[in-house]
């Protein structure tokens, strides 16, 4: 990138919010899961007009511009594919407003989701979605990515709490779109054409956020089965049963045993599936909850039942799911993490068909996540070695045609980014995917903005 | 239009369903509120298939193509402003399917809503949109329309259970978007952009819809108020106490002597506000729900409170609220009734205003609706003359200015269709407006399908 360029950057922002040097440069070229390309400039912008004028600037001199929230994304949404300039979003890090009485708050892209929670905690507020990197991402991200988490079966996802945005696009044209009341229909819904573009279509910098009331209190369930056909039909047991709990998350044998390795919960080795469930509400209304789901996991057999409504006693039961994704580590040292859905009647043929491929390939294929909405986090675990690499890119391709068939789709929660963007054929047919092009070309036409993620080279 | 044309529509849809008649073509140039053109035919189409064929031949020869399901609507969204031809989904009224396994379930745009309803019902399911409309609306316009109701305040709008659509756009083309799982993030959201697009983008031809749990029993409580202020301060106060009803409904004093003369309850005359607030779960928590809502009334001065479990109890108290949208007619003969929503904190200014206005303009203002969100069917009651015209029109104009003053939105459930296609440029800036114009360009670049609607001439 020319020094001209970097220098007109650099007046924008401010030298002491610019960075050049290729060690700073490199701390921006990968997120949680994926490599990139090195970026030629990184900033830190402090406004929307600070972002209109370097997005000016990229379609004069067409340069990329990647906006990066915490770069804790799993798909590669904020990677740079060939240098370009990464806006990051520390510095647009304030709550502008929480609204107690019309249970809105504002805030800037910046914001880390775990400090917005617990601020608003603070008057009984809540914001439900919890991705799992939510005490490290930024509300921006996860707009972005349109993130999810445990919370979703009962909450929604991150699209179900955006009302309003403002929204630079690539033009360098600052959009307020959306609303700051509880519904609004006017006009095509660009807010929600926003939320989940990974930033393709233009750069957030301010976002209304729905809040409700945090539920008064808890209850969490584990129960451990001796088949994992018995744990799956126990969730859709769970739903029909007219209840829908916060949370029902899911781990296969592969994702216990590797857990048990790492931190000890005295797990049998004949336990084929774990449920972890949480009900929240009234306080009285948990106790009848909790007790009709305890009475559907009995009727599918579970062999051990824990219910508490203890935090502390909860934070227990959470342990084995909770570290589970770090302790995949200990298994290989590269992991192939995918976040397909199916309908929930479909998981115990998911949970089957992942066995036979585990099989198949002789490499660790360990499978846990969001059971109540079908979202699984399938994690393949290889050697860095090109024979592993192959292996786990035909398991991939296996897994998204079984989801497929199934009914499902490629990704709950993460995105498509750069590592499924291959992939995207599988599930949208041709018209839509050039339909989606077409819109990103209507508000890209110079290809400034993120190139290179959710559609295939 | 040309017989020629005309006849190779005929072949499509077959003569049984083509209606070419002066008197049965008027009969679809109006909807609930708006008289448009008369179209120069009206088609029942039965597929997909058969609408993308109409779409092309539109391209072709350049007629207009209006799609329209029960013609419900109040902002002439279904009417055409030039003839063309009037699609009508009285035929393609289908319920697919519903997956009681994954609480899902697909149909045709023409299904009725309520029939939709009362038909998942049976398997103890919900759909909650609830627009007035509801027992003849179809729910292909609610789509479309993006349809609100009592229940959006605990459950939300239309917006937030349609999963997934198969879509004609203008090019013919037959587009299936999102997904039939409970989450999904792969590329851009083009279900979200379709819904409340009013029509303008493509014809919605198959809807996935997700579905919840029939709550178990409900709470109906009627709360009577001598101070107009007190009532709108008890529906921030029920919220703040952290509970969400599915329903708070709100009337004023004009709404309530309309009702009243109409349809005698014995509300006394010195009443000011009514609300009517119904919770509904599982039957323990209602009752502690109800209870503290009862408290929170109290303590601001509800002179009245009656309170039922027993669903014909409650159907009677729901009366005064039920009527009164009819009885507005005792006061005169044309109603313009508009569908603002401000922040929650805002309707007691709302209310004030509108008691000012309508002693400026001397003509009856009333105003009733969804005060939990913030909704509010404000109907204006005029003569058909010149002079009330006049000042209609200019209360209109000033509601509106208030409304985007006070933090609010032109409409919450209604849509923009052509009668406030002119008062757009109040809520969205003429850079939000171009680009909403570039995505119905992208769709529809020849103006083929609903045209007239949302934009300003």
């Amino acid at each position: 990138m020319d020094a001209k360029i970097i220098g007109e950057i650099t007046k924008i922002v401010g030298e002491e919010n610019a960075l050049t040097s290729l060690e700073d440069r490199r701390c921006y070229s990968y997120d949680a899961r994926t490599d990139g390309a090195v970026p030629d400039m990184v900033v830190f912008p402090s406004s929307a007009d600070e972002v209109s004028k370097i997005l000016i600037l990229a379609n004069r001199y067409l340069f990329s511009v990647i906006p990066r929230g915490q770069g804790t994304g799993l798909t590669g949404g904020s990677v740079p594919i060939r240098g370009g300039v990464v806006l990051v979003f520390t510095r647009m890090n304030r709550i502008l407003e929480i609204d107690t009485k019309n249970l809105i708050a504002v805030v800037e892209p910046g914001v880390i989701t775990y400090v917005f929670q617990e601020e608003i905690a603070k008057y009984g507020l809540c914001y439900p979605p919890d991705p799992a990197s939510y005490k490290y991402s930024s509300i921006g991200g996860n707009v972005a990515e349109c993130a999810g988490g445990p919370n979703s079966l009962k909450y929604g996802v991150t699209r179900d709490y955006v009302i309003g945005l403002e929204v630079v696009i690539p033009t360098g044209e600052i959009l307020n779109v959306g609303v700051r009341t509880m519904k609004g229909v006017v006009g095509y819904d660009l807010t929600r054409l926003f939320v989940g573009s990974e930033g393709t279509l233009g750069v957030i910098t301010k976002i209304n956020l729905k809040l409700i009331p945090l539920p008064e209190s808890k209850a969490t369930t584990l129960a451990l089965f001796k088949k994992v056909e018995d744990t799956a039909e126990a969730v859709s047991a769970i739903i029909a049963s007219k209840i829908i709990p916060s949370t029902i998350e899911f781990m296969d044998k592969a994702s216990i045993r590797c857990s048990e390795q790492a931190n000890p919960m005295g797990i049998p080795e004949d336990i084929e599936g774990l449920l972890l469930i949480e009900v929240d509400g009234d306080s009285i209304s948990i106790e009848s909850q909790a007790e009709k789901i305890k009475a559907v996991l009995v009727q599918h057999n579970a062999s051990d039942i824990k219910l508490t409504r203890d935090p502390k006693e909860a934070d227990k039961l959470w342990q084995a799911r909770r570290v589970v994704s770090q302790a995949t580590y200990n298994l290989n040292p590269v992991k192939i993490a995918e976040d397909v859905v199916v309908p929930r009647s479909n998981i115990p043929n998911l949970i089957r068909f992942l066995e036979r491929l585990q099989k198949k390939y002789g490499i660790p294929i360990l499978s846990f996540g969001h059971a109540g909405d079908g979202n699984f986090h399938v994690s393949i675990m290889i050697k860095e070695t090109p024979e592993d690499r192959k292996k786990a890119e035909e398991a991939v391709r296996e897994i998204f045609s079984e989801t497929i068939k199934l009914g499902g789709t490629l990704s709950g929660e993460h995105g498509i980014g750069t590592s499924k963007a291959a992939y995207l054929g599988m599930e949208l047919s041709p018209e839509v995917i050039n339909t989606m092009k077409k819109i990103k070309n209507l508000f890209d036409p110079n290809n400034i903005v993120n190139p290179g993620k959710i559609f295939p080279v």
